[in-house]
């Protein structure tokens, strides 16, 4: 009989956004006036950029004409898209990425989970703790981890905890690590990381000949100058690092979908031979044997986030959450709340009153106020005793959220 | 040092496809004036149905607005198009297939290839020769194989030769297999299968307990009643196969990524320890954390195929390619060449003449008329001898393709 992959019958049963879902549902089904307010999974509220918008338009008229109609696109996306990343996204900030090294995709959480395909079984890995889930639940899913711990942990994966005695930054590890996933701006926390302790990381990868995924979905949010906003910036990290990139958040394509994926052509893996073998083919030919390419509809709108006009109303939709991000910092911070993140990220990270759980304060919330957060604990073991906003939101919503909390 | 999954280097070089554009290239560089009429890669070249840019543009409407916006939708795809692909496709034809039971994804390249994250490592694997290469290079890639052979196949899996002498249908295979690869209307020789020669496929997996990954991409071009569009119109087949769709080959979404898998509630696999477990939940994960559902605009035009006039739409394109399928044999047949498919698929194969290969018939084409196809030999084996010819161009370049072959 055909057998199944049971390395999924590891994964503990719930991901965390549909426990949360549930639970609210059960509240507004007792509370049937409730207005509920949803600061909680990470996606956009605004319309998408009306440059964006137009050259969608255009695109879908070109693909109603015999001239015009586009069929297969490059695997790899279209050389106009990847050529304007490659110069706004990093040439422009000293980074020495060609658009042949950018792989257009259509979501980060994909290119984040299959860049495991490329890579071999037996790494050491390491995470975050509070980390993105897929992360964690791609490995465990390719058999990469042991079974799951009562705490919630999976055996084999090495965590570092990110918390208020490190400020947020993980230590490096004290083992040998071959992969380690960063996350900057990050998500949950809303930490940012600078250019040294950045450089420390891609030292000690290139040290141990180690490999960095770092997921920079959010770096549209970096406020501060001395904050990189790709690994890139750091010197050596072509030769270590892959970095994942989103339309998502900056330009509001979470339902649009569009991304990339950074892979250097320098970057080299080892073989069981100690051959040592570039990762630019290997994800080229995965990319061309297990995936179509990304709609010419939306990498015509994913285009038009670099032009003049494109950039304006990205840079006024990032200004309107980092200022909903602020007012939410300041109200719950003036109300005796310790709060973190928010100026470099849309995140705010509550640490949640004393005696409280993370699921506690998520019920608590909710209860009170109909206000819908993320329990820290779900994102890790080193997340219990935090709680995650979201600064994507209407206005008017984040200030009426806030004054319902701080009036408690 | 992070280690490669060694794996890909087990691939031979090229893919079929960036070969013939080589030659292709080549040519082209040294006859500038040659007017080259391209019937190679499967790809549409009609504009895309009315009634789909007309539901893309209304969507795109509703992303300009606040109301309107869409952010992250369901990663199994919107229940609207779930609903109706369950309705049309299925439903009507009398197979019981709800829409929960429906995958809405990117692309039936990515599903038919991410299929196996699912299942276990040690199934023993059938394909057709000639197969589409996705399906032996994402099991060569994930390690169900061993290495390649001097004739291009690879140890370890199982080849069923679909050629003149068994008419194009493959034999069940003499060992007991675990997962069967089956494609029809058939890519590449354009044959079919009917109910009755269907039916032993399902016996035959059902009795041992396989599992066959059913890719029914081509349906649409289907014109015989008696040939089923689904594996679902098998009785018992929702307890042994998973099928793949598309709506690229027939409302022309090859640019556009529209395509979904129907995983049938009571599927079963099996653990090491015996236990038997729906294979549902596990892709339902699998989606969930690797995947984040297809852009609202895309889906909304994959609806629109099932409305009325995108119904009438999607059959003038697949009459008007069917009529290039019809004149392209026709001719051929006249003028002496033995020629397979083309009734219920757009896919002509060719029996190559006498003391050619299949690549040397390619090259004789393209030096000859300035025409390309696909050697059939690319596909496999098996393939060796023949000549696939694409029935996707405009009316004009197909006769006038025809006419230069049949008068070299």
């Amino acid at each position: 009989m055909v057998q199944v992959n049971e390395n999924y019958l590891k994964l503990k049963a719930g991901y965390l956004f549909p426990e949360i879902a549930k639970r609210v549902k059960l509240y507004s089904q007792s509370n049937k006036n409730a207005e509920i307010i949803k600061l909680g999974i990470g996606d956009v509220t605004e319309p998408l950029p009306r440059a964006c918008i137009e050259a969608m338009g255009k695109a879908l008229d070109d693909m109603g004409t015999t001239d015009g109609f586009r069929g297969y696109g490059p695997e790899q996306g279209y050389a106009w898209l990847r050529e304007k990343i490659s110069e706004h996204d990093f040439i422009s900030r000293g980074c020495q990425i060609s658009p042949e090294e950018i792989f257009v995709s259509d979501g980060s959480k994909c290119d984040s989970s299959n860049i495991l395909d490329i890579l071999g079984k037996d790494n050491s890995i390491a995470v975050t703790d509070p980390v993105y889930p897929v992360y964690v639940d791609s490995n465990v899913m390719t058999g990469r981890t042991g079974d799951a711990l009562e705490n919630g942990t999976y055996q084999g994966l090495t965590y570092l905890a990110i918390n208020e005695a490190n400020n947020f930054l993980p230590e490096l590890p004290e083992k040998k690590v071959d992969i380690l996933y960063l996350c900057f701006p990050n998500n949950p926390t809303g930490a940012t990381i600078n250019k040294e302790e950045l450089k420390k990381w891609v030292d000690y990868a290139l040290q141990n000949k180690s490999l960095i995924l770092f997921d920079a979905a959010y770096e549209a949010f970096i406020q501060d100058n001395d904050i990189p906003h790709s690994i890139y910036e750091i010197e050596g990290a072509k030769d270590c690092a892959i970095e994942f990139r989103s339309f998502s958040k900056n330009a509001g394509f979470t339902g649009v979908r569009c991304a990339f994926t950074v892979i250097p052509k320098n970057l080299k893996g080892l073989s069981s031979t100690n051959e040592e073998i570039e990762l630019w083919p290997l994800w080229n030919r995965r990319q061309s044997t297990k995936f179509n390419g990304v709609s010419y509809v939306v990498q015509k709108g994913a285009e038009a986030v670099y032009s003049l006009e494109g950039k304006k109303q990205v840079r006024g939709l990032i200004d309107f959450y980092m200022e909903n991000a602020k007012i939410m910092k300041n109200k719950l911070q003036n109300s005796g709340y310790k709060v973190y993140g928010g100026d470099n990220a849309p995140y705010i990270w509550i640490k949640v009153p004393d005696q409280m759980t993370s699921w506690d304060f998520f019920d608590f919330l909710l209860q009170k106020v109909s206000v819908v957060g993320t329990p820290g604990s779900g994102f890790g073991l080193a997340g219990e005793g935090y709680f995650r906003l979201s600064a994507f939101n209407s206005r008017s919503n984040v200030i009426d959220a806030m004054e319902r909390i701080i009036n408690i």
